[in-house]
């Protein structure tokens, strides 16, 4: 099934807009995950079977799964394979090439690894996002605003962020979306105007300093398809390090739910 | 020993500025090597005997390393293990990501695969920097303007590559660097201007269209040290696809040797 059906499916049937980010650091795990024969997929198990009937998606960022060299890897590959196949998974890696090496990325990651979508950085223009239009069953975030402080750097001056944002909105609903940064408050509204049907993966709330209410005021596209995916990383799977640390994080992930549905119901 | 030092060594010992991209993707190896058990390593192995005396570094480029899934990393692994360790590695990644994220490829890339350099995207501003800055025998060529047709799009509008250009400019010489595309003919003196000291990492000469002669005199910090590194990947490892295309690598690179120090001499 393609990302974008998964999307409009999950939504609705786990009533959820909740991104959870598998950001399984092996260095944080809880010590009595560290003395499992493979810790990080383990960790992501228990996670995964605690949330699954509550999130609209995961996603595991690929830096975090370079710890223990390549068996890390694997234990992404199998965190990747063990997700209920109507759950999108989304590789958070930012890749930003051209070309066949984009092409390549793309085919590794949505057909060998069988990931449904990517972030992408589109600092080196159109010819990034070419690379993945053919995969019409997948989906690329593409980075619009970030939720970090420099973010500020490059992307605020002379509106860059504008502009990418306008390009975004140019391209397929269905295959590509954006990264906007929960923090840029002041931003957000102007960046749903830009892109008034992409689907937004939102970092930055909790632990950045993101508010949730303003988040979802301002980029909700309709009641029934809010058109976000809520990232909660560390907020959610290390809420708690002891051995109820999935149970924690099944209640931290049901609160946000709950928070960003409650916040639409109330929109007029 | 740093990547600075090892590259201040070679350019003198293999009197070289040559690049070797090993862009080794599976589909393109000769027939003969996909018969070997290790076709990427076995297929790298052959160029880099065939070559080490005559570049300056070796990069093999991540994207080209996923086609057979961990297997092709394990690849990547033991051809970054067999490089001389007195031959710079650059991992091109293309790596941009913030805090904590960033350290973690770092750390890896770095410490456990044993990389001295790698390639990196700014546009999420001065936070993938300063990630990197602890690693000082390390190094990153941080994208400043690439060479593909579209780095018009971001990149060149507004000057953005010359803010960066100039941000880069204002870090540790022996720890940072650019990218800097052969084929931006009109911007090279420019960029040379901005980064005065600055170590290029220049793709796009050949295949591309960059032309060699406009590059080395546009860029060239002294004659007994460039301050560049000239990247040439299809155009010297698939040269040829016979038998002997380790031999015709070797003469390739040393035929862009040559080159390149010929139009270095013959400057006044």
């Amino acid at each position: 099934m393609s990302f974008w059906k998964k999307y409009q499916t999950i939504i609705k049937s786990n009533k959820s807009y909740v991104c959870v980010g598998l950001d399984s650091e092996l260095s944080k795990l809880p010590i009595h995950i560290l003395e499992t024969k493979d810790p990080i997929f383990e960790f992501n198990k228990a996670i995964i079977d605690a949330t699954k009937d509550l999130v609209a998606c995961y996603k595991p960022n690929f830096a975090f799964y370079l710890s223990q060299g390549l068996k890390s890897l694997e234990s992404l590959q199998k965190t990747i394979a063990y997700i209920p196949d109507n759950i999108p998974v989304i590789l958070d890696i930012k890749a930003g090439d051209i070309g066949n090496t984009m092409a390549n990325y793309a085919r590794a990651f949505f057909q060998n690894w069988n990931v449904d979508a990517i972030t992408c950085n589109p600092l080196m223009g159109q010819d990034v996002i070419k690379a993945l239009a053919p995969f019409e069953d997948n989906f690329a975030f593409v980075l619009a605003l970030t939720s970090n402080p420099s973010a500020s750097d490059y992307l605020k001056p002379n509106d860059l962020y504008k502009k990418i944002s306008a390009d975004i909105s140019g391209l397929p609903t269905s295959q590509f979306g954006a990264v906007v940064g929960g923090t840029n408050t002041e931003e957000l509204l102007e960046l749903r105007r830009l892109m008034p049907e992409s689907l937004f993966l939102i970092p930055g709330i909790g632990a950045q300093g993101g508010s949730l209410q303003e988040v979802v005021l301002n980029t909700l596209h309709t009641k029934t398809d809010a058109r976000f995916l809520i990232n909660s990383s560390r907020g959610i799977i290390f809420a708690d390090s002891s051995i109820n640390f999935a149970q924690v994080a099944r209640e931290k992930t049901e609160l946000l739910r709950t928070q960003i549905n409650k916040i639409i119901a109330e929109m007029r």
